[in-house]
């Protein structure tokens, strides 16, 4: 498989491009973003730096690639701070790439905002409903790819991830860093605020997980049927048990204090659930556990 | 009500305007279309020609309106034979013109199309899956309406259309075209041939009545709940009931020959019935009978 991997700076996409260096059937891995660290000096590797809206960026990146994995986006927060980078972005380039990787398998990231304001279980047949910025211009690369799917002119498939453990401690762009952010501040033995309550729910997996599931997608040519978009299995966990679980292997973490901001709550704190059985029955890689999933998300 | 209704030198605009000419609650009606037949000398009438998918006309045409009847633009068999135009129209021009008319009272002519290949029952519930270019785009353009509905940045409706009859007997780019040159034919005394079994099945409406509907979207604030796209009633008629109903008015037609073409048999002949319950709870207008669709679709 030749593989091209877009966004491959981002966090997701520098797991994905370790998981692929590690398996043998990747005899060529195109990696583009508008930055990348400098990396491994695997032969297989084709390094492009530029802006992937740039027609010409996708062209040269899909030149040598039967299969792509588009990460490149503009996350939730920044999105909502600027709509108009978000339909550059999340819409209009992922079109026109899906458009010219006509003939390749193709798998878009997407995401669990599609939904919107969190029904009490998520499972295969939730309809979307989205209310971010971004969770509207996923959802409509999403349409643009299941129809072409429907119509036969693409193989692929669009995976919704939820959130992803543990991004980096940085100003992310993203209404959902407190996530991650937990994970630091216990390991680093800070105190940290939640601006959820401590019985509110959201849904997580380490971004071993993801990786390995966008590159599940990539490979198999296994799809739902009617090209329809993936919800990737999570585990939906209780914030009290996040910060128990996490104490078990740091226990002189200080205490974790909550303070529910209506917005995030809302927001990532009151989702129930999520039955992907349909990924599951694909053979989608998964945490099984809590315990694994923090052990891998650190 | 000041109202602006784009794409009014079509079939279903010109409806439009005169149902809203004869409405004594329309102080001001901005019509606009790339050309305009000359119109009636109402002194409500503001006309303007233009292209809709251009910001200054957008701006010109929202600038003396409080609620816009959006129907400009390509449809389904010239999408299909120009996908860039569909893109173009059918989504830019449309997200534009949302995200310009915030603030005011916003309805999308979508299409039944968005469901794709029919499903034994349409309903309020049934989930999209467009395969046409014209119902992908539309379906893309409901989610940035519903999305800015569920942010409160607008107040609107998509409207599903079912097939309009009866419109003129021109190449128009519509695949469902045979529905309305059957009632032209009849009327005629030609003789016809239907690309469909005769025990086929299509949901249509009248210009009437799809008129109608589209003027009580913009003229009622009662939106679906969620800012959800709206099904619009029609009576899913068998072509060979339709055949009988006509040759009540017009005895001395020719008998109309049935030759199935597997496509148009796949994307028009195979409906089941339509159930608009939320659009018959919410008032929308619709033909009762076969007969009354009959009469006014001559």
């Amino acid at each position: 498989m030749r593989l091209a991997i877009t966004g491959a700076g981002g966090f997701v996409g520098r797991k994905v491009v370790e998981l692929a260096l590690a398996r043998s059937d990747c005899r060529s891995i195109t990696i583009t973003d508008c930055s990348l660290p400098s990396t491994s000096p695997d032969p297989r590797l084709r390094v492009i730096e530029g802006d992937i809206a740039d027609p010409l960026m996708q062209d040269a990146v899909l030149a040598d690639a039967d299969a792509v994995i588009h990460l490149a986006a503009v996350l939730g927060g920044a999105a909502e701070a600027d709509p108009e980078a978000s339909r550059r972005m999340n819409l209009d380039a992922a079109l026109d790439l899906i458009h010219r990787a006509r003939g390749r398998r193709f798998v878009l990231a997407s995401s669990i905002a599609v939904y919107g304001k969190p029904p009490a279980i998520i499972d295969d047949d939730t309809p979307c409903a989205p209310t971010l910025i971004y969770a509207m211009h996923k959802r409509m690369a999403e349409i643009a790819l299941e129809t072409a799917v429907r119509r036969g002119e693409i193989d692929g498939v669009a995976l919704r991830i939820p959130g992803v453990v543990a991004r980096p401690d940085l100003a992310q762009g993203l209404k959902s860093a407190f996530l991650s952010n937990l994970f630091h501040a216990m390991r680093q033995g800070r105190g940290f605020t939640m601006p959820v309550a401590p019985e509110g729910r959201s849904p997580i997996a380490s971004v071993h997980a993801v990786a390995a599931a966008l590159l599940h997608a990539a490979v198999s040519s296994i799809t739902p049927g009617d090209g329809r978009s993936l919800l990737l299995p999570a585990l939906s966990v209780q914030f009290s048990d996040l910060e128990a679980a996490l104490r078990q292997r740091f226990p002189s973490a200080p205490p974790i204090t909550y303070r529910p901001d209506p917005d995030v709550m809302q927001g990532f704190g009151m989702f129930g659930d999520v039955q992907a059985a349909d990924a599951t029955h694909l053979g989608y890689p998964a945490d099984r556990t809590l315990a694994e999933l923090i052990a891998r998300a650190l």
